[in-house]
């Protein structure tokens, strides 16, 4: 979630081409940037496991690696010392929760894609005698309820909540929880259907349990599939996605606004896609085509791919396509879902006038938003590791 | 200069792929943001005259217009308020000086294309009886000395000292100076000889003089080509550009770490070109090959045309270029010195793996880097217009 993510949402939620625009939450909240390289010896741009790894431990590493240092040895995370503290802890994310980003704050593994494994270790790893993650909110219950093992039966019997729609959530009154809303990542959240929690209700749900430990907790909210509409160059998505998550950044900061012992970071472990506002040199980028489409590429593709007909896509986005431009997304109708669904992401792109360089990451200084406790320590520019390293300083 | 150039500055003052990069003096006074837009009815990404005009007056405006608000009526400048208030002024830069940003400080015109009219204003328009600019360096010989008009003299019979190269500069020992060092533009400072000055130079030399004003001064200095390095699309000459600015940045920090009275602020108008630090998924991006490009695409190619020959490429191209790279550039010197020098930036952000999205603007928010004085009223997401607001507050 580069400047070029959360400026675009300034944008996006503008009203019109004129006047003044509307500070964003971010906005109000910016502190600092944050430099992503990790130290791999192949790629000067980071995945997420090394960024997770810095953001998680204060040591910057390899791609690919979670929770080690460059010697690979299992260094400590800041969830697991606040749990060491007495604290409570808390994972909560829109990927399924063992993806890297959020496995990097409880895990030590060498390869990201351990899934099994992660999951396993979110179990099976005590700290002080007690299980290191005590509010699990997402996606992947195929990697909890496998041939080989029940992990949900498990975190049940060990006595957590297991839910997995938004009225268990609502309804379950353990302190400890593990939701698993999907079998893998959630929809997007503008696909999102009113069972499946947004990141603002799993976040309210975290904080209202982690906050009746007297002795104070961590948590970590990933916005996870920024960066994945980044990766497929979706805008739809990416716009979608920022702004669930700024809706979860926001109700932390409501929370923290009425106590004096809390901090709110919100950054991103890198940028994605080389996504710039406008492109072609045409000085005007149209959210306004962004806002007027009800779905993400994918579900539209799906859907004119299951009614075999061009007709449902006026339903979906609700902007002037030029015929010739129908006639090329009815073509793609003979051909898989993904060349229909390709077919939406170029249009789109090409009405909405935004660019892109990459399906990849990108290399750019990353911002800082943080509300509350301590908050000027995260000013200036500093590296992804230092966030770990301030936080292992004024946690208490 | 958005926040892809200056962390890319980063990666280019890396010495290896390997370890820990050293921040920037840039990264050191890192403090805030802002965001560029214009209030412009037809275009929602800003040209330099609307930005410009926001840093320099407080208003933000429509895109072409010069030191007019929406009202399209006149309003001062923080340049023309520091001369009301007895204060030495300078314009410094590497365009002519009468391009857009430079001259939205000291002229008011619906235009900045009237090229003419910009200069004419720079000698005629006095300020309490004075001439408003004291410093004006950079390029622009074909403006100022014109058949109708030759303001080189009149700024001589009034005072100003007049130079026209290096050691003029040095040699001059007037209070007031006009510096135009090229026709239009200078070269790019990868590019230039030893007879024009770099923005460090020019930096100095006005710093030398407005000191002297013990009522203090207001000084511009503008990287002017590092937008154009972005326009064109060309790495080599946008990091060169960078370089030249956080020289010159460097210098005032220098002076103002002797003084408690001065703030050093770096910023941008807008970003340009939607380059990004990598692109097409490769994770490498290779500062390495810009580093070993001893001259601009634009010089090579005029090069390779004068001898007619494909043998001077690999002494400005210390990297191994494919042999079909070579042969495609060699296919070009049949056309113009335009298609060697696009064939050339095309193989050079393929080699370096850099990623661009317009030959124009782009929306993201810039960054602000300040020292001295005050510099905390700079920090945060604050929009252009806001840097000449509290400048204002702050001059006495």
């Amino acid at each position: 979630m580069g400047f070029s993510y959360t400026t675009g949402l300034r944008y996006f939620n503008h009203d019109s081409r004129k006047g003044f625009m509307n500070p964003t939450i971010f906005d109000q909240y910016f502190i600092g940037s944050q430099s992503t390289y990790s130290l791999d010896r192949e790629s000067n741009i980071t995945d997420s496991a090394a960024a997770g790894t810095a953001l998680a431990t204060g040591y910057k590493t390899y791609n690919g690696v979670l929770g080690l240092n460059i010697d690979k040895q299992a260094v400590p995370t800041i969830l697991e010392y606040a749990k060491f503290l007495g604290k409570s802890t808390g994972l909560v994310g829109t990927s399924q929760v063992n993806h890297a980003t959020l496995a990097a704050f409880a895990s030590h593994i060498e390869s990201r894609e351990q899934y099994d494994q992660i999951a396993d270790d979110y179990f099976d790893e005590m700290i002080e005698g007690k299980h290191k993650i005590d509010v699990i909110l997402g996606g992947g219950t195929s990697y909890f309820m496998r041939n080989d093992r029940n992990l949900v039966e498990e975190f049940f019997k060990s006595g957590f909540g297991c839910v997995t729609n938004v009225l268990e959530l609502a309804a379950d009154k353990n302190e400890q929880v593990l939701g698993l809303f999907a079998p893998v990542e959630l929809p997007k959240s503008i696909d999102r259907k009113l069972s499946v929690p947004s990141l603002l209700q799993m976040t309210n749900a975290a904080l209202k349990r982690l906050q009746q430990n007297p002795d104070g907790f961590f948590l970590l909210v990933e916005g996870s599939q920024i960066d994945w509409a980044g990766h497929d160059n979706d805008i739809v998505a990416a716009m979608s996605e920022v702004k669930d998550f700024e809706a979860a950044f926001n109700t932390a900061i409501q929370f923290a606004a009425n106590r004096d012992d809390t901090i709110v970071i919100a950054t991103a472990d890198h940028s994605t896609g080389g996504m710039s506002i406008d492109r072609d040199g045409n000085h005007k980028w149209n959210p306004g085509v962004i806002k007027s489409i009800s779905a993400t590429p994918l579900v539209i593709a799906r859907r004119l791919h299951e009614t075999k007909s061009i007709v449902p896509l006026k339903h979906y986005m609700c902007f002037p396509l030029d015929d010739e431009d129908v006639k090329m997304v009815e073509s793609t109708l003979e051909m898989e879902v993904e060349d229909t669904r390709q077919m939406l992401i170029h249009l789109i792109n090409d009405y909405s006038s935004t660019g892109w360089t990459t399906k990849g990451h990108t290399g750019e200084d990353v911002p800082i938003y943080a509300y509350g406790l301590n908050r000027h320590l995260f000013s200036g520019r500093i590296e992804n590791s230092d966030i770990a390293k301030i936080l292992f300083e004024i946690i208490d």
